[in-house]
C-alpha cells in the first residue's frame, strides 16, 4: 500500500482528494493536514465521511510527514509548497502540489502574476508539470509534480491537438471559461455566499486571471512559439463544473480552403483516442458539464464556422476532480508505475 | 458474472442502475430496455456513459428478457411490472421491481391509492418487501422483489426502532418530507420546468400521496398493529436527496419522565449499529442531504425536545441511490449471495 | 416626505427597504447607516442600486439619526436597538425595529432564548408588536414597533383564524417550516457559501430556535391561553421565501364529526377577506414559495385529512418583504396615516 | 387609459407583460390571449396573479382584437404574427412584434435561418426595429414595432458605441453569451427540466442561433458595412438573466498606441450617458445579472487588454424585461407618447 499524506485536506480539492483515495486500493491516507482543524476529527468537518475516515486532522509539518509517507498532495494556497520544499523532503517522499508554485518555469511571471516572491526556485526546472495525456513520461520519472488548474487543463487539452498540429492562428485564440462555485473554495468570503452566487453570473479577473500565463505556456510549448491569448473566467451558479468555449481563426489550406469537420476530427482523434479520460464526442453533440461531474473525463468537441473561418472548440471536466484532485491520483499512479485510471473509473454521475 | 437487465433503463432510477451496475464487479448489464429509445445508443440519451456502455436501447419484452438474464430490473410506471408478470418469467429469473405493484399486501389498499387496477394480485404474497436492514433474510430466499419507494425507504428507516420498541405514540406520528426533483422522474411536464421549481418551495399530495399507505404498512408490522400518518411531500430546488422531518409523541416512562437522549440513542444503535448503510449521526449532528449524495448511506439522528414531549427524528438519503437503484442493487446482492454491499461502497460526493 | 433613515441598511433586510422605499413616493432615505461600510457609496455594496441610490453609507448614531428623520428602522443583530433606545429618540422619532428586541413581552424569556441581557426593557411594554393584519388599530397609535420575525409573521398568519377561533386543538401544533437562505443574513459564514447550500436540504435549530416563544406568545393571545408548539425551520437552496406546514388535530364538532372544508373556509375568509396582503387561495392550490417573490403577500390554504382528523396549513410568504422590510413599511404607513399599501403593490415576479 | 391586447399571455415574455403592464398606470389589458388555456383563469395559470388578474383567458383572434384595443402585444412564436398581420389590423391598432417575425429586413435571410416562409414580407419595411435607445424617433411614429430578441438587446448594446465610432474591428467581433433557462420558454421539453439544467452548463446552437443575423444586421448599420460576428449562447442554471462577454480587436490611434481607458469610456458615454436604461458601470466593476434582475436596465462595461490589443465588453439584462417585455413596454411608451420610462422604473431585486 502507498501511503499518502494530504495538506490542505479540508478545502474543497483536498475534500475530493479524501473521497477519490478512499476508494483507491493501493493506497491509504495516513495524514489529514488541516491547519484550521488541528485535533478534530475529519468526518466532523466533512460529515459524507462519517464512519468513513476515523482519523483527526493534524497540522502541516512537512518533514515530519516526508518521513512517514511515499506521496504528498499540497492542496493549498500558493506559496505554501514552495516556503517549505527542500532537498530533505525531496528525498523522501514524492511530492504532487495542487498549488501552481511549480506550474511556471519563468520564476518572473509567476511573482508578476501571484503578486509573490517565490521561496524555493532552484525546484522549479526539476518539477513536471502534470498534465498526464501530454507529458506522461516525464511525470513517471518525476518526484515533484506540479499539478495542472482546473481552467488550465480544460483550456490547454480542448485546443492542444489544433495547436500541436498548427491547425489555428494562435494569435486569434480567445478562452471564455465558465466555473462552478467550488473553484472558488471553502473560504468564507462575501462574494461566494449563496446568496450572491445563486441567479448569478459575472466575469472575474478579466485580462487579468493568473491561469493565463500558465495556459499560454503550455500551449506555447505546442506551438513551438510565444502565444498571447484572451482568457475571461467566469462564475456559475453550480457546485462543480468548468466548460471552455474557445474561439479562433483556423488556417487555411494550400488550396485556400478551410479544413473540414472530417480533417479536424482526425487530428482530435491522433492525441486522444486512446486517451481513457479525454472523450471526443460524437459531432454535433456539445459538452456539458454534467455528463462529466465527479468523473475525471474531459469531454471536447468542436464546430466549425464555415461563415467566419472561425472554429469554436469546447471542453468540459469536474473541476475538483480532473481539475484538481483526479488528476493529482492519475499523476501518483503513473510516478508509482500503477495502472493510470486505477481509483479513477468513476461513472459520471446524473442528475 | 450475474446477467442483469433493465427495463425502464432511460428514466432516472433505471440510469442509476447502470451508473451503479456498471461499476459492480459481478455484474453485467445485457439488456437496457427503453420502450421510448428503441434502437437509439444508450450513450446518446445519457451523455455521461459515452464510451463508457456501447449498447443500444431494446424494447421491454420481458418474455424475452427472462430467458437471458439472471436478474430483471424493472424501473417503470406503476401497473406495468404487475401486468407482464407471470409463472414462466418467475421459473427462469429474479425480479426487483421499482414501482409499487408488490410493495402492498391488501390488493384493495393498491387500487385505492394508485387508481389502478392489479393485474397479477396472485404473486403480492410472495413478493418480499426489499428493505434489506428489516427483511434481510426473507430477501435472501425472494425470487420477487418489490423494491420500496424513496419517500418510504427513509421515512420507514428513521422511525423503525422507536416504533419497534414502543417508544413512540404511533398515533402522533407526523411525517414531514422532503424531496429534490428527480423523484418526479424525467418525463418533460410543465411543473417540473427548471423555472418552475427553481427558487420555489410546495407541498404537494397533501394527505393523499401514494407512499402513505407504504409507510403505514411497514410501521404497523413494526408496531405490530395498525397505524395511521400524516405524511406530506414537498418539492425542493435541487436534483437529489431526500430528508424526512418526523414528529411524534413519547411514550413516557413508567416514572412519568421521558426517555433520555442516551435510552433512545441505545435503541437506534441496537438497530443500526452493525448496518453499514444506516448511518446513527452523533448527538446534535442533524442529516443533511449534502452528505449522502450519490452514495446508498441513510443518516438518521433525532431531537427530544423535553418541552412538549415529542421526538423530532430526521433522516436523510440520496433518492435515486438508496431510494431506488442502490436499494435495488443491495437487494440483488442479498438474492445472489453476494456481499451485501458489493458495488454500493460510493463515497458520498461533496460539494 | 417622510424622512426615513435606517440603520443596518447593508444587510439583506436593509436592502429590500432601500428597494421598497425608493419606489414610495411618500418616502424619502436620509440615512443609509452600515457601520462595516462608513463613507463608502451604497450603490458600491449594492450594484442593483447603481444610478438609483447616489448617497454614502453613514454610520449608526441613533441619537443624531433620531433628530433629522421621521421614522428609524433599524435592521440590526438582536440587542442593538434595546441598547441605545432611550426617552429623547422616542419622543423626537418613531421606530420600526425589526430585530427581535422588543417582541417578546417577557423579558425574561427573551432573555433565555436569546442569550443576551436586554438593556432596555422599560419599553417593552409600550413597543406594539407589527403584525398589521392582527393589531391595526395598535400600530397607528405607536412609535415603537417590533417588527415581526419572517418564520413568525408566516407561522402566526397560516394558523391564526383557527386557533382564534378555537377550532384546532393547540397542543397538537407543529410548525415545520422551510427558508431560503437570505433569511440567514449576508454575513460570510461556511455555512451559507453557496457549495454549502446548493443542492442540500437540512433541519436547524430544531427544538430551540428562537422564533418559537415569539410564535407562541402570539398565537397564545389569539387562544386565549399559554400554547407551546413544535416548529422546526429547515435550510432550502434558493434566495428568498418562506413555506410553513403546520399540522394540528381539528377539534371535532359536538355531534363528533369533523369541520368541513366550507366551514374552514369560511373561517379564514372572516379574517383574510379584506386582508390586501393575505390571499386565502382556491381549494386545492397550495402555496407555492415563488408565487409571492418579490411582493408582500402571504399565501394560505389548507387541507383536512379525513383519515387522521388532522388539519394541514399552509402558507408562504417572501421573507425579506412580508417577512421583514415589506411588512416594516406596512407598519410605517398604519403609523403615519398613509394608505397602508402605498410602496407595497409589488406584483410578486415570476419565474 | 390605453387598452392593451397580449397574444401569448401564458408564456413567460407574456408573464412579464402582464406583471408590467399591471403596475403601469397609463394601461389596461383587455385581452389575455392564450390558445393553451382559453376559457381558464389568467390566475389559475400564474397563480402569482391571484387576486391581481380576474380575467380569463381568450383565443388569438388578432381582427376581433384589433377592434377592442390601441395596441397588440404579440409574445408568440415565430411565424405567427407575419401570418395574421393585414391592412386592416394595422389601420386599427399598434403591434409590438416580441417574435422576430419583422426584425430583419432582408426576407431571404429570415427565412434561411428561421427556415419558414414569412406570410407578409410586405409590412417588414415597415416595420420598425425597437431598440429605443437607437431608433427612438422612429419608433415614436411607428404603427408595427418589431421588438429585439434578448440575446440581441444584450450584445448591440454593449458594443453599440465602439462599432458605431469605428474603435474596434469589426471583423474580429466575437459574442459569448450566457442565458438563464426562462430565455427558453415555457414549453414542457425534456432538455429544460430542471434536473437536466441545474448542475449544469452548456453551449448550443453554436455557429447557428438564429439571433446571429439579427445582431449583424443592427450592428451593420452602426458600422456602415456589413459585418459578420462569431455569436454562442450558452444554457445557465438560473432562471432570469443574460451576460454577453464581446472580444474585439481594437483599432490603433495613427500614433500605433492603443486608446486609453478614458477614451473608450467617453465614447459609452457620449451615447448612454443619458440613457436611462443603461448604465456603463465604474471601472472595474464588471457586470452582473443578478444587479439588473426584474429591472429594464442593461448593465455595461468593458475592459482593455493591453497584453493582446483586444477590449473585453460585457453587457447584463434581464432577458424577459429589457430583453423582451420591458422594451416592449418601453416601445409602447414611445408610440403612444407617454415618458419613456412609465411602468419601467422598476428597481433591481436582490438577492
Amino acid at each position: 500500500m502507498i501511503k499518502a499524506g494530504i495538506i490542505g485536506a479540508t478545502g474543497y480539492a483536498g475534500a475530493e482528494l479524501v473521497r477519490i483515495l478512499t476508494q483507491h486500493k493501493e493506497v491509504e491516507i495516513k495524514w489529514y493536514g488541516s491547519r484550521s482543524y488541528i485535533d478534530k476529527k475529519y468526518a466532523s468537518v466533512y460529515g459524507n465521511m462519517f464512519e468513513i475516515v476515523e482519523d483527526t486532522c493534524l497540522d502541516d509539518n512537512m518533514e515530519e510527514l516526508a518521513k512517514q509517507v511515499d506521496v504528498i498532495f499540497t492542496a493549498t494556497p500558493q506559496g505554501f509548497c514552495a516556503s517549505v520544499m527542500n532537498d530533505e523532503i525531496l528525498s523522501q517522499t514524492k511530492i504532487v502540489d495542487l498549488s501552481a508554485d511549480y506550474r511556471i518555469k519563468d520564476v518572473a511571471v509567476y511573482e508578476k502574476w501571484y503578486g509573490i516572491e517565490h521561496k524555493s526556485p532552484q525546484y522549479i526546472e526539476e518539477a513536471v508539470y502534470g498534465l498526464c495525456e501530454i507529458n506522461r513520461e516525464d511525470v513517471k520519472k518525476a518526484r515533484l509534480i506540479a499539478n495542472p488548474g482546473c481552467y488550465t487543463t480544460c483550456s490547454i487539452l480542448t485546443a492542444y491537438p489544433l495547436v500541436k498540429e498548427g491547425l489555428i492562428d494562435t494569435a486569434t485564440l480567445i478562452v471564455d471559461a465558465k466555473s462552478g462555485t467550488s473553484g472558488a473554495g471553502r473560504g468564507a468570503k462575501l462574494p461566494n455566499l449563496y446568496c450572491e452566487v445563486n441567479e448569478n453570473i459575472k466575469a472575474y479577473g478579466v485580462a487579468s486571471h493568473r491561469h493565463t500565463p500558465e495556459i499560454e505556456e503550455q500551449l506555447g510549448y505546442a506551438a513551438g512559439k510565444e502565444i498571447m491569448i484572451n482568457f475571461t473566467p467566469h462564475l456559475v451558479p453550480m457546485n462543480r463544473g468548468i466548460l471552455v468555449t474557445e474561439y479562433a481563426t483556423l488556417v487555411k489550406k494550400p488550396d485556400g480552403s478551410l479544413p473540414t469537420y472530417e480533417e479536424i476530427k482526425a487530428v482530435y482523434d491522433k492525441y486522444y483516442k486512446d486517451e481513457k479520460f479525454v472523450r471526443v464526442l460524437e459531432k454535433d453533440v456539445l459538452p456539458e458539464t454534467k455528463w462529466v461531474e465527479g468523473s475525471n473525463y474531459v469531454d471536447v468537441n468542436f464546430k466549425i464556422d464555415e461563415r467566419t473561418g472561425r472554429i469554436i472548440m469546447m471542453g468540459a471536466l469536474d473541476n475538483v476532480v480532473k481539475g484538481a484532485a483526479g488528476q493529482a491520483v492519475q499523476n501518483m499512479n503513473l510516478m508509482f508505475g500503477l495502472k493510470e485510471s486505477e481509483g479513477l473509473e468513476l461513472v459520471p454521475m446524473f442528475p
